[in-house]
């Protein structure tokens, strides 16, 4: 694992004397940061950690099983949305696992943790990255997928921004599930769709698909580390609850769960930043004919780049104290592609002007 | 699992209304709470969970290297000790471990997640629990343990509070090192020990060698999610560094990481503390003739039983708000042994009243 391949710890990379000066645009966190709310519950509750979480996370199950209109025991809990990734692998031990790609890049480490085979499923740049169900379909039996491999989809995926509607995700399902393959539904970034309450796969119930998601990004907690999954079928539940490290789950995370679902003035403002935000910035964009911006519905946004590569680029950027996600290391993209998040109004038309600056056509 | 079964979490099968009034003595934590200079770092610092901690956690190895006289290289971080347990498993792939019992349950979990195959070594109750390195060798040479198996030791052991000096450790590893036998020191309760750092395995650099050490139980932070490994070796190292989930320790466990190892008053303090509070506690319950408690180096104390089962003490002592260790399910123990926690003077004097009080001889 090469230090600039870490998803979100692309400021790592950066001298330890200039990382303060940094703002990040590798890592797609909610702008508003940290809830001011959330501060105060962990001020008043500090000596929380002088105990044991609670090994079942009773009432942090309960509350996110609300907020998503299941029940608690379709929710399992993690360090972050990555455990609860590695869990699912190690509780359903696929063969095989289709990933559409390009996209996150943890879901192959943890196919390799179980010695998995991996395919990948090409979303085509002509195709505008968006899948095209038939041909996945097509993929999956042509390759002889059987029962209790995989397929994953991040949705909204990630770097391309593209969301697939909920039809679409039951088609798929459908389709899979006559085969007993399962499907695996990576949601992490679903919070930033709006009315995503309407359009998550949790709404199936479906005990075919599992869905991974977190507080990470939309709440930006990153540091304090609080995923889940929501998960239908009991067989891989059980076997995920017997190979569980115990108290994964931090006594501050699991009071941030159980608070910040209901901390509805951060929600509301987050959810009209960022529909407000991600328009203005692909418009901006767009005016720039030295570059390509992928039209997108999460809070980061995929960018072509027609007249420089995107190390060069990234390097120049950085001089600036900006920084950016050279995108060239995804899988079936190349040295043209960057990948921005989208942040607070001012960083964000600085870094278009840095953008429309440092990619003008230049003669030598 | 049964939640009676779970280390640290018994206090989750006490009704809820009730949890608070509890004095938890079943939960072998520094009764000092948590260092008031570390709550005051989380507070100043508390913006930094909107960032991903360091990946590699450079300035906290580095940092708990120190603390340790060894380098940065040598340590690996994770979330609580039982995270770097599990993951030297992994990392070792042992066929075969022997655990001298009675122990912490979770060596168990861990081997049984690679299934590998367990045995156990008596500790006898008529030889005070003592281990006796002789027959400890010729247990492993009998069972044809091999390259890469492992034995674990708990250093002091829980529940007895037992302590190995480090010279006899050095000879059984000598001897297990022949055979190229591995060996896990499991040193979570050092720090209650007088001069541990003259006693640590770790002063050893032995690349047979691998110790496991927390923050949990001796700073009484097991909320905040801290253990760390002690490792020698490059290949299982190397190995580890492969399986290993990014970001498993959160950033304010990191922050706690680094402070607490110079926070001085509250080292020092807790270190007079236990130093008298387990002298006293031992000799006040040596009055009692209806029980024998073991003479112990830890923060908790094992008692044997004469006149009451270990279930109905644990009842008994929880209606006057006091929870114990019913220690019957440890390996090689039974219903006439339970384990109390050494707290503040205060709180001491009212448990040994109570449990004075319930093993009275009573003639129906």
């Amino acid at each position: 694992m090469l230090k600039s391949d870490l998803h979100g710890g692309n400021i790592y990379g950066v001298d330890l004397e200039k990382r303060n000066q940094i703002i990040d645009y590798s890592s797609n966190i909610n702008p508003k940061g940290i809830s001011e709310f959330l501060k105060k519950k962990i001020i008043e509750n500090i000596n929380i950690i002088d105990k044991y979480p609670d090994p079942y996370y009773s009432e942090l199950r309960r509350a996110i099983g609300e907020y998503n209109g299941v029940s608690n025991e379709n929710i399992i809990v993690g360090n972050g949305a990555v455990e609860i990734l590695f869990q699912y692998f190690k509780g359903l031990t696929p063969k095989k696992v289709l990933i559409v790609s390009p996209t996150f890049a943890e879901y192959e480490r943890a196919a390799l943790s179980i010695k998995c085979e991996i395919y990948l499923f090409e979303l085509k740049e002509k195709q505008n990255f968006e899948l095209n169900e038939e041909e996945l379909i097509n993929f999956v039996i042509k390759e002889k997928f059987k029962k209790d491999d995989l397929v994953i989809i991040c949705n909204p995926n990630n770097p391309t921004g593209k969301f697939i509607e909920l039809e679409k995700i039951e088609k798929i399902n459908v389709k899979l599930k006559e085969e007993k393959i399962r499907l695996l539904i990576d949601e992490c970034f679903i919070d930033f769709i709006e009315n995503w309450k309407e359009k998550t796969a949790a709404k199936l119930k479906d005990d075919n698909i599992f869905i991974m998601r977190a507080f990470t990004k939309f709440f930006a907690i990153p540091g304090l580390r609080l995923g889940y999954g929501i998960i239908f079928e009991d067989n891989i539940k059980n076997e995920i609850a017997k190979i569980r490290e115990p108290w994964s789950v931090n006594s501050f995370a699991e009071l941030a769960g159980r608070f910040l679902i209901n901390d509805n003035e951060y929600i509301i403002e987050s959810e009209n930043w960022i529909k407000n935000e991600k328009k203005w910035v692909y418009e901006k964009l767009l005016e720039n004919k030295n570059i390509f911006p992928y039209k997108t519905e999460a809070n980061f946004i995929l960018i072509k780049l027609l007249t420089i590569e995107s190390k060069s680029l990234k390097e120049k950027i950085l001089k600036k104290n900006f920084l950016i996600r050279d995108a060239s290391n995804f899988k079936f993209l190349n040295n043209q592609y960057i990948r921005i998040a989208i942040k607070d109004r001012e960083n964000n038309k600085k870094i278009i002007e840095i953008i429309n600056e440092e990619t003008k056509w230049k003669q030598y």
